[in-house]
């Protein structure tokens, strides 16, 4: 189960926890930054600490209150200020702004850990009678508003309704390759139960370690080695979601001709519809050997056109990831430690320069794993081949294990930097392959644009990740310095001017981090409006009453 | 475009084609197929000739005519008794009894040619304000009565809504792999359009030649080789669908978190939303080698136990074909023609008895292709090391050829044998590999009691095919002598006694044939109540006044 009381209530993960850096590298990298966007950093002010907010206190009558114990527990109906200030946000940047100024914003009137289907069920009837807002809260690591308390005008508030209790393996087929959960299982969780059996699920997403089922199932999440295990669409056999109006359930066969498939509703429904439950997967042999590699490439679309080929062969590789000129240059500067005398990828990245690999050098990362080293083995040697073609410089596993070792460390980054007054965000699309090296250059161009205008400075950045035979995910990365008077706003319009670029390039509006409330103004572009009229049909057969999160998705 | 009057009205495919047995090959077949259902075959009464039947006049008033014709010009709105006869049944064993006694059951008031999106809202709008239904018609080949002109209690009558003339392709993005075509494109146009590219979309289902990219997409099809290219929603990138509302259509991305996939919500809808005009699709080098084989395994057993290594060890392999024992055995007396004295595959199959392949034996077919020798190569020989594991006896091409010649020849047999007076119907279903074997072994009991209790004699046999990590689907032959005076109480007994097994065995209702009317009365017991409510819902908001395909799906 998510300890909660372990993890940063204003920041991402496990208090305590860091990039790890010594205070000798801090220090060469707020010079480094502060060098590239053209001012010394600052110290920004302490974030406000939880135990100063005093939430206003819960709305709901002491009738509710009954109801909602009588559904699931005394113990499971929780209003103190620290559960509810807990589940009051997710981890988006403009959630930690708000967070650390002590702005909480709307709080849920309780907090309710249901440990079964029926709990559930019966606060969502009790939530519908007493016009309260239901939201699903799993890790709480939506990092665009998904987990935000809203309440909807014609409700009194909103309950934040905690799926951590549902955290059981329920069984394990074998001869099926499948294995059953409740769905507020954890990553950590999830992994140490199917290792018992020599299996895993191969779903990695950089929130693993503070995620759940529920909440990948219902963003359409993408793993770290989706290119090889696949999206958590590609995992799901059959899945049961808890609505307002009873439970919607698909069956446990591999295929089907029978209408559009349940599953494909539930799957990136965000808690609009009802909690998910459970989830039946399918489960893959533990690796018994994983290879991961760098190699270097003389220009992104170098890179890309191997990317490109290595998924179009079919080449059963885990992961590619490919960083851009911007972003190779600034994990070298982020590598600088002055404690180590020599990096050896670094002067071999310096000896390449001679042959071309100068200021365009974009690094690959590609790996493969799975129960045998010939197959892995095999993998590697054809994906090195297809980069080789494309220019590919082998930079041997150094790359590989530093990117193993920081998979889920990278975030705590962006703590760290909103201590020296600099905001880090995230943004991320597919294109389809024809319209990426267009859209990335189109899309790098206007968050520039934008972090001058609305920041005076800024870096922007990529890496393509998550391919498939018809396009790939373009991952993008802002950093720029905050201004204290409008941080809110400053980070609206980036944001603003960022997606519209990624909708003007032919991009998804979300590729794995999805709605919530911060794409939402965006919604009805990219459905069209009758596809939205279509969800909101959906909706009202299961949720006439509007329970379920209110003010995202639909 | 799909000739129509090149095809039977009452019957499977072109005419004049057939099985291509010989005169002493059919009689060969006729004495043993009489002996094994215990009787002697008599010619059944030949089947009414189109020309014999009078369908009650269109019911379309001038108004309604003239609001057609100015939707899709004049040559578009025909009403003539053979437009409205040959859009009056699909190719189900039920709808060929039917027509071949004359017994049309409802036909359409007209059939339609739209042949642009922009006619294809007019005609649907036109039918709303009239009150009639919308069947679209792709090739006609639904084998569930998907394509049954059929009305709602409310309505004045049907319209069938012909796509063909709906048939271009649209654009070949060859970076991004994918193509884009309108939906009315018929499978030999839409592989000659692709080839000329040197391009396949490699969805080959037995219908091929005489279905619609519109109708694979609209009952989630999935051809002989999906194991290797996949269904058509692993094809599919992109749709465009004309409601009664206005137009759903979704993006050309590879990949997005963006709600419940739209693209999902049309893919086995079969027309109970909308018309699907356009799609984008995945599509693939055309292979320059191919290689089918055949394996023989001691039992059913274990050749699942192969297919199953073989898919969970991700062998590229393009098909994977396991008849049971009884379809292997009548495989075999199929092959047999008094004109060759010497079958080698019939031989070596003598010869295998001694070595335990006897009664039991299963030929299992598999086949790779590509455009590389070496992966094809490497794929059937690591598919033939597995299969050795379990027993395999390698019977080398000829099964391969054989079945190559076939795969789109078999359904003319159902002609030919129902002018025997004898029957044949298929069914399918998807299960979990753990469900697979009990599930095989109880549907044929199931079917094989049905048979009796219905026609007092039959054949009931199976083979897998479409195998997935997680499970395969089985598809279901049955032949039995039929009995005049009450051909559809027979079929529906049958139809229901299967279907009922197939569900009890935990299988999918369909794995690719869809629902239309036959599977209809199951729908509600697989889907869920709430499951069902929510495609309604879905329904209501794409399609209020209830135009499109009534007493199908929704």
């Amino acid at each position: 189960m998510i300890a909660r009381e372990r993890l940063r209530w204003n920041g991402w993960g496990r208090l305590g926890e860091s990039m790890g850096f010594s205070r000798a590298r801090e220090e060469l990298l707020r010079a480094e930054l502060g060098r590239r966007l053209g001012r010394s950093l600052e110290p920004a002010p302490p974030p406000v600490e939880l135990e100063a907010i005093r939430p206003a206190p819960s709305k709901l009558g002491a009738e509710t209150l009954a109801a909602l114990r009588a559904a699931c527990g005394e113990d499971a109906v929780r209003t103190g200020a620290y559960e509810r200030l807990t589940h009051a946000a997710g981890k988006s940047l403009p959630d930690l702004l708000r967070l650390r100024r002590g702005e909480v914003g709307p709080v849920p009137e309780a907090v309710l850990y249901p440990a079964d289907e029926g709990a559930v069920a019966a606060v969502l009837r009790v939530a519908r009678d007493a016009r309260l807002a239901v939201v699903p809260f799993g890790g709480g690591s939506s990092v665009v508003g998904g987990v935000a308390p809203l309440a909807a005008p014609d409700q009194t508030g909103a309950l934040s309704l905690d799926t951590t209790h549902l955290d059981r393996l329920l069984r394990v087929d074998l001869e099926s390759g499948t294995a059953s959960f409740q769905a507020g299982i954890d990553g950590p969780a999830l992994e140490a139960a199917l290792a018992e059996h020599d299996l895993t699920l191969g779903h990695f997403p950089q929130s693993f370690e503070h995620s759940t089922l529920g909440g990948w199932i219902a963003t359409r999440s993408a793993g770290q080695q989706s290119d090889g295990y696949g999206s958590i669409e590609d995992l799901t056999v059959a899945l049961r979601m808890v609505t307002p109006e009873g439970v919607v359930r698909s069956l446990e066969v591999p295929h089907a001709a029978i209408g559009p498939d349940l599953n494909e509703l539930v799957l990136g429904s965000e808690g609009a519809f009802g909690v998910i439950v459970e989830a039946t997967l399918r489960v893959h042999p533990r690796p018994r050997v994983a290879d991961d590699r760098g190699m270097l490439f003389r220009s992104f679309a170098d890179g890309a056109a191997a990317v490109r080929e290595m998924v179009r062969a079919g080449v059963p590789v885990s992961m590619l990831r490919l960083s851009d000129a911007s972003e190779t240059e600034l994990s070298l500067a982020l590598r600088r430690d002055p404690a180590r005398r020599f990096d050896p990828t670094e002067a071999a990245l310096r000896a390449t320069d001679a042959f071309g690999y100068g200021a365009g050098r974009c690094v690959l990362l590609y790996g493969a794993e799975g129960p045998h080293r010939r197959e892995v083995r095999r993998a590697m040697r054809r994906a090195r081949a297809i980069g080789r073609r494309h220019g590919g410089l082998s930079l041997g596993r150094a790359p590989g294990r530093a990117w193993r070792r920081d998979r889920f460390r990278t975030p705590y980054l962006r703590d760290w930097l909103l201590d020296q007054g600099v905001a880090v965000d995230t943004m991320e699309t597919a294109l389809s392959w024809h319209r990426l090296l267009p859209g990335h250059e189109e899309i790098v161009r206007a968050l520039r644009a934008s972090l001058l205008a609305h920041a005076g400075a800024g870096l922007a950045m990529a890496h393509l990740s998550h391919s498939y035979r018809d396009g790939a995910c373009l991952y993008f990365t802002v950093i720029y310095p905050l201004d204290a008077a409008r941080e809110l706003e400053q980070w609206s319009a980036i944001k603003g001017d960022a997606t519209d670029a990624i909708l003007a390039a032919g991009g998804s509006l979300s590729h794995h981090h999805g709605v919530g409330v911060d794409h939402r103004p965006w919604l009805e572009r990219e459905r069209g409006t009758l596809g939205l009229e279509a969800l909101r049909g959906l909706k009202s057969a299961v949720d006439p009453a509007g329970v379920m999160n209110p003010g995202k998705l639909l």
